[in-house]
């Protein structure tokens, strides 16, 4: 077979079309899921497909789904995405990137007519960062199977209606059912997306294999104490709030050199009544967990709710403890990881093994089927925020690599589903 | 002669009335310096020591003077005082408890036909608290020539003309000069308060007696990092601001045990963007130093700053420093204290010599004239706020302990003048 390879030239025109589709005045990108400007950007991708020959169609959850011509071929399908919404006032490339570059690899596998021996499709994933509506991973969930029940009408941050936001995107809140795939049909899930933070671009490596979409408790602490004048009582008699939320600030930082999980901040720390010659009688700090083991998730957790009562205790606060978020750690899988090894290396890129900190579809997608992910460098680290950016040499590496990836683990599959064949 | 006391329904009585001008629905109350409160306050206790045949006139700072009727007799005044402004939703006795009193202490005096030897005048000094005009001690400060120069006209947070203020409340800013005593003029200060703090009601004991009005410095520290994800930014690639305040509000805390000052506090600690899953990048705090040693004082400050430095460097962060505001601290005179210990003694009241952590008029008077406190006991410490409070034993006894301090600091004075008399 001929060696396949992507139009660079058009994956970068196709992405800087895409940054024009809700773009602020400040240059920062703003296509919160469901919005006009999301359902503009499908759109495009949609008739761009079409003019590539290939189908594209919305399923019930919003999703934009891109497949070769012809009916369905295999009983499985490979599927490559991302999502095409992004926060507000965001970037150009997180998650437009990976729609752009899986329909490329739709297109170099359909010219090249390559059998992969399972169905290739390409999908935008509906509203995965919940700017608008904060049902993020919404798309995926829903073709995972995995949204649960929705006990009441879902609605967005100003309580405006999910199912009609849902049906102007062209999906049917009433029909999700029938955008789920059952995971026997799923051959397995592969992702490009930008890393979103330094560790590529700092030791210089165009390519990242995702080892694992690290899992994230949110913990909300709040202290209760005394608020009182700060001229005219004593040390001894204080009950500083705002004295304990610093003190487990300062504890959190701590956790990853403890070896209790890879990343640990408190990016939120609230005191009343703020004023500086107040002790402060209330404080609230966010802790923010994350790590690719929900062990070591569970043991940081703990320990993060041990060091509040311990502080309390100490400073003579009240303290109270809630979890805001949960999301479990996800493993990609071995084949996949090792065929987006070998596509790089084809190609001359080195790579590095590294976990994802930020939350992806894949995530969701690794509850039913085998799933990898390829990241590329950010530059200075930066995403969620206009000058979110990668060198278009990267851009173009990674999807090289991704089509090498869809090449190579389809193949894999391939192989699997005509084995499995004469066994029935 | 015989043995004056107070008309302790009387302070009480005055004392509610003046509760009623300008209570808020809450109970809290609202007088802030120059507003039509504070100036109907100043005109209800004129009214009453009219009422009791004192002479009562406003200086041209908007100071109201109590003196007894005819014409002055002394070269020297002993002033006794506070003032009748309040903080926005404060509470009944900061301030007007001081007032009151102070012309119970010169009815007394004059109704025992008590010659002290110098001027006896009750003071209700102008916007002590700074409230709506941030210019506060302004009545003290004009008293004691000790205002400085205004380049630029005085107004209050939402830049109105102290001017014309001034004017509604019967000063004139053209005049001030007017106003200020001589030091010479002067022979002393005395002033009851409530403690605003716990101290005297943990030890149960009714009169405290100031040692010193303890000197301040405010910093305000400002960190700079650089935001990023919290998921995807590895520990030892963050510059976290957020981190560096809570580092610095855990060593301010730590200052006092050091010994180096005798209150720290960060009463407030400001961080963005402030959300849960993004590393501050920019940090504020505000550290309040106390102390009644100006050279502890300046050795906190520099610790503070030093450590502001050392935490900056350890965590890659910019850091600014400047202060907010500095008060040095005031000794009260000994003999003035003596005098409060004696008459407390007299009346079985146990006493404390207690540093007052809150700034008061008699620091600024101390500047030019020997000051003396006297504290009663806040209950619960509480201060600034409606639930302010102290027993009316504790008041009526606090009030007592004040004219007999003031008749033997006066007789004290007299007997200095007298003797300084044949040697001129």
């Amino acid at each position: 077979m001929s060696q396949p390879d992507i139009d660079s030239a058009r994956l970068l025109r196709r992405l800087q079309c895409l940054s024009r589709i809700g773009r602020e005045a400040g240059g920062g990108i703003s296509r919160p899921g469901f919005s006009q400007a999301a359902i503009d950007a499908a759109s495009y991708i949609a008739a761009e497909a079409r003019d590539d020959g290939l189908i594209a169609r919305t399923d019930a959850g919003g999703n934009l789904l891109i497949s070769p011509p012809g009916p369905r071929r295999y009983a499985r399908a490979l599927l490559v995405g991302s999502h095409l919404d992004t926060v507000v006032n965001g970037g150009w490339l997180d998650g437009a990137y990976g729609v752009v570059a899986a329909l490329e690899a739709v297109r170099a596998v359909c010219d090249n007519h390559l059998d992969l021996g399972v169905d290739l499709v390409a999908v935008a994933f509906a509203n995965e960062e919940g700017a608008r509506f904060p049902q993020a991973f919404w798309g995926s969930k829903v073709l995972a199977g995995r949204l649960g029940a929705m006990t009441v009408p879902p609605v967005d941050y100003n309580g405006g209606s999910l199912r009609e936001a849902l049906a102007r995107s062209g999906g049917d809140i009433d029909a999700l059912g029938t955008a789920a795939w059952a995971p026997q049909s799923l051959a397995s899930y592969l992702e490009l997306h930008i890393e979103q933070g330094p560790v590529l671009e700092s030791s210089r490596t165009p390519i990242g294999i995702v080892s694992a979409i690290t899992g994230r408790v949110v913990l909300a602490a709040e202290f209760t104490g005394t608020a009182a004048h700060a001229g005219t009582t004593p040390m001894d008699q204080r009950s500083d709030a705002l004295l304990g939320a610093a003190h487990l600030a300062v504890a959190v930082s701590e956790l990853p050199g403890r070896g209790l999980c890879r990343v640990a901040t408190v990016g939120r720390l609230e005191s009343s009544p703020g004023s500086a010659n107040t002790i402060a009688g209330r404080a609230l700090v966010t802790v923010d967990l994350r790590d690719s083991s929900e062990k070591r998730l569970a043991e940081a957790e703990s320990a993060v709710r041990h060091r509040i009562a311990t502080i309390a205790a100490c400073l003579g606060l009240a303290a109270e403890c809630r979890r805001l978020a949960h999301s479990q750690p996800a493993r990609t899988d071995p084949a996949l990881r090792q065929s987006i090894s070998a596509a790089a290396n084809d190609l001359g890129l080195s790579t590095l093994e590294l976990p994802s900190g930020a939350g992806h579809d894949a995530q969701i997608m690794a509850a039913v089927t085998p799933v990898g992910m390829i990241f590329v460098p950010s530059i200075g680290g930066v995403s969620h925020a206009p000058d979110e950016d990668t060198s278009p040499a990267d851009l173009i590496a990674g999807a090289r690599v991704l089509l090498g990836a869809v090449v190579r683990a389809g193949a894999a599959c391939g192989r699997k589903e005509r084995r499995a064949v004469p066994s029935t």
